[in-house]
């Protein structure tokens, strides 16, 4: 396994891959790597010949009050993850060339960003946006994989792949990995107190109860969003942000449910902000 | 000579180009063209192996006040002229399907937006950068060619090339090609009446009278804006929109000239706004 931080190297060596016919999977990630990056990478590597593992903590998706400098980091336990895993190269870029002096370049989802996170997130999008593609013009993949937990982000980058006409790239959305008692796995879940802990799968038993109601035949929004507030009441620490139940195309809230919509939370215990998500109904 | 309306059948033929390790410089226009688009094309055929022309007048780059709908189109003529100038293929994909339903994503300038021209066309630049990034996604060139006529836009996206990891593009920046009266050519001269046009020249003739100065010695911006202004006063046509002396970096006012500068202007003759420019100095 290959640890690159230059740039150009990594773009060297993507392209003698590509010019070789070589198929190439990336998997981006923050670091801190977890069971639901593995089950990406482990998506890639059945995949693809070549397995790309990006590990940068990117400045420009975090807000001036978020948690930029104490996101969990462990770099040499991710290199043991990744090796593990069968990982071809793990690209770890420095900040300073990655957003060098004079940086100016943004892209960014006009209208999707502003839905869901984007409105507590302001910026976190455009953050998102300009990363990954940066990434994809580095390293150059056929494939990239992304987790279900992150659905808002998962649909915006499957609009930039077609807005702005990426060829030659699928973009795949993997299931949520989760904890034995339902959490979702999230780097951030290292900042949980053990009652926060304790607590925290209430987001996952409120997505269970609307998914209980959707199942016995129950479209409207309402009556869902009510059913998953009384769940989200049980837990004392759970300071709910948003709970949004919206159409796959725009992240709009629908009345009635009709045809495929997502569940999406997001909840504040103390300082920490987790989010999950549930799809209903079919495309 | 092929014309290629379908971005599908773009992206594969540059594709195959791309796999047969042939060179492809690309001249991104808004058709209607002249000896300066000429200059462009002749310079790509010299260049590179396939020489693509994209013709598409650009909606997202003009405000809802400017002139989109009237803006000059002569697709036969301009084909007849690339079929001339030896071009390989004329790219003129649809507005719809550059721009489909749900369209969500741009490309920005944070910056460098902000500047000489952007000021007086908020969302003009942000309106380039996306579509430059996608023609460039879909003909894949290693070499891309534009005027320094639009010296801002050239240094925008010269940074977009940097910012977003570009990898293997080359930018050219070819000579503001001119009329005999030194009126730099530009699609939109054809607005102008003939009182206009007469005048039209002043922008030239101011651009030369700080050159003038500087070659002397002169090194301060005041003086040279001073030559300039008493210039334009003699036009009584011309409204001034702007009257700059930025460096080449960050596209701000200098007070002395230090290395290179941009001395830029844009002037309205009634509702037509021309822009100019001249390089100062050395980088």
């Amino acid at each position: 396994m290959k640890i690159i931080s230059d740039i150009e190297e990594m773009i060297e060596l993507a392209r003698q891959w590509r010019a070789a016919g070589e198929s190439v999977g990336l998997v981006p990630t923050m670091g801190y790597l977890h069971a639901g990056h593995l089950s990406l990478i482990r998506q890639a590597r059945a995949d693809t010949g070549h397995v790309v593992v990006s590990i940068f903590v990117n400045p420009t998706q975090f807000g001036p009050n978020e948690d930029f400098l104490r996101y969990p980091r462990d770099l040499d336990e991710d290199k043991a993850l990744c090796e593990q895993a069968g990982v071809d190269v793990v690209f770890t870029p420095r900040a300073a060339e990655m957003y060098p002096e004079n940086y100016d370049i943004y892209v960014e989802a006009a209208d999707l960003s502003r839905r869901l996170c984007g409105r507590s997130r302001p910026g976190h999008f455009r953050g998102v946006c300009t990363v990954v593609l940066k990434l994809w013009h580095i390293v150059q993949p056929h494939h990239a994989y992304f987790g279900q937990k992150d659905a808002q982000q998962f649909l915006i980058l499957e609009r930039m792949a077609r807005d702005l006409n990426i060829a030659g790239l699928v973009l795949h959305q993997m299931p949520i990995i989760r904890e034995a008692d339902g959490l979702a796995l999230s780097s951030r879940n290292v900042y949980l107190s053990a009652e926060e802990r304790r607590q925290a799968p209430v987001l996952r038993r409120a997505l269970l109860a609307a998914e209980r109601l959707y199942a016995a035949g129950e479209r409207q929004a309402a009556a869902l969003l009510d059913a998953m507030r009384q769940e989200l009441a049980q837990a004392d620490l759970a300071m709910v942000d948003y709970l949004e139940i919206v159409d796959t195309v725009y992240l709009k809230p629908v009345a009635e449910i009709k045809g495929q919509a997502l569940v999406a939370l997001a909840v504040y215990f103390g300082r920490t902000r987790l989010i999950d998500n549930i799809l209903l109904g079919e495309k």
